[in-house]
């Protein structure tokens, strides 16, 4: 089967307009079909505020009332998705940002109000997915880029977590590409001590919920393993964990980051 | 040749969100490919304004600064362009929001620096605009949806004036599609004397002429006829101007609008 590199950065690389560059200039360099999948970092934090929409938090998680999704829509979706593009673009790569509303692309179901509501945040499985459009876009020799933005089909946008996208995203397409899901962020990859940045080389699950329980990770990291290991548990050929800088080295050296097992 | 609808919504169609809809709604009834342009009104402007950028104008003309194209990629490429794509997924078309940044496809000069320095905005001619791909992408049976961004192919996007996005796009595709051309916004066509609301029905050079020099058509008016005309002269096959509620009238009905001859 043909290769599918399904990558994911984290809210630091796109916040930083450095990070940024630097990590899609290792981007471009990954030959074959390729998607990026992004939030939007501090930035839309920091637009929120100041368009007098602070942030929201239930239990730690972000509530999306209408004014966030306006925000997180002109951020994610305006901001961050079409200047990626445009440096994708200027680097000589061929990009299209698309969110879920896009050709249909992905599909979600509005989180249930009960017992919190989250407002307009959606949930989604490998069925969300359209498989079909996704491929026959890549098949204009395009790279697919895609904030953390779905639709309900009802003329809403949802905001949908990024790592879930990444992931869900991996574990459909794996039925027709040898897909490689890369998470990247700040770190060199999972740490089991995070003062010291001891990398752990390879995860499986047993060390990953014995880690959970000692509280070796943190708090960020347990959503993010979780769609790993969902991912490497659901088809996804390859699944790694490692620091945006270098994304050539992170896929092609198995001394670097962290592989899930 | 098959027929390409290529429709243009004026600011005030987009600054509100029932007009928004009720276009919208007129604008899945019409059938076969479709190409929507549009600006973000005064919503850009607002925005703006509580992020600390209000509107820099010179010569009547937007100075698009750094900052300014960050509000405009934010409210035209984001907020604007991501919810009529979900709006129109709910109504059952599927659509597809893109920048000239995406897939390549207006690629516009940034406008010299001299006499006046407008900023980031992009120039464009018939040669700008990406045919191979945009017919590739209408065969995916999607509407395209634009707004008024371009890019510079060097990483930068570029804002570009909706109605020239809109005409030039007319004129490259006119190669290879009957294109219709329909300018929409809140009147009901080119208003020989705007207080009595009289509409012009066909209207000729010579007597746009004539209207400019008697002060009959308004300043906003002139670059929105001067694109009119040029599509006219230079392939499109049908262009009109009209209002934006009844759009299925406009493009069959003879006596609606005002006809470009």
């Amino acid at each position: 089967m043909e290769k599918l590199h399904v990558v994911k950065i984290g809210g630091k690389v796109v916040d930083n307009e450095g990070s940024l560059e630097s990590f899609l200039k290792s981007f471009v360099k990954v030959k074959g079909k390729k998607v990026l999948i992004h939030g939007g970092g501090k930035i839309a934090t920091q637009v929120g505020l100041k368009l007098g929409v602070p942030p929201r938090m239930e239990k730690g998680r972000r509530i999306t009332d209408r004014d966030t999704l306006e925000v997180v829509t002109m951020v994610y979706g305006g901001l961050v998705n079409r200047r990626i593009v445009a440096m994708l673009q200027g680097m000589g790569e061929s990009a299209i940002g698309l969110t879920g509303a896009d050709a249909n692309l992905i599909q979600a179901k509005m989180r249930p109000k009960h017992p919190v509501d989250f407002g307009y945040v959606g949930d989604i499985e490998k069925e969300s997915i359209n498989v079909d459009m996704v491929q026959k876009i890549l098949d204009l020799d395009l790279t697919l880029v895609l904030p953390a933005l779905t639709h309900d089909g009802m003329g809403n946008l949802l905001n949908t977590n990024a790592d879930t996208i990444a992931a869900t995203f991996a574990i459909a397409m794996a039925e027709h590409f040898d897909v490689s899901l890369n998470f990247c962020f700040e770190e060199n990859g999972v740490l089991s001590d995070y003062y010291k940045k001891t990398v752990v080389s390879k995860l499986d699950r047993p060390l990953y919920e014995q880690y959970e329980k000692d509280g070796v990770v943190f708090t960020g990291m347990l959503p993010k393993l979780q769609n790993a290991f969902n991912a490497k548990e659901s088809g996804v050929k390859e699944v790694k964990i490692g620091h945006f800088q270098n994304l050539e080295d992170l896929m092609n050296d198995n001394q670097q980051g962290t592989t899930i097992i």
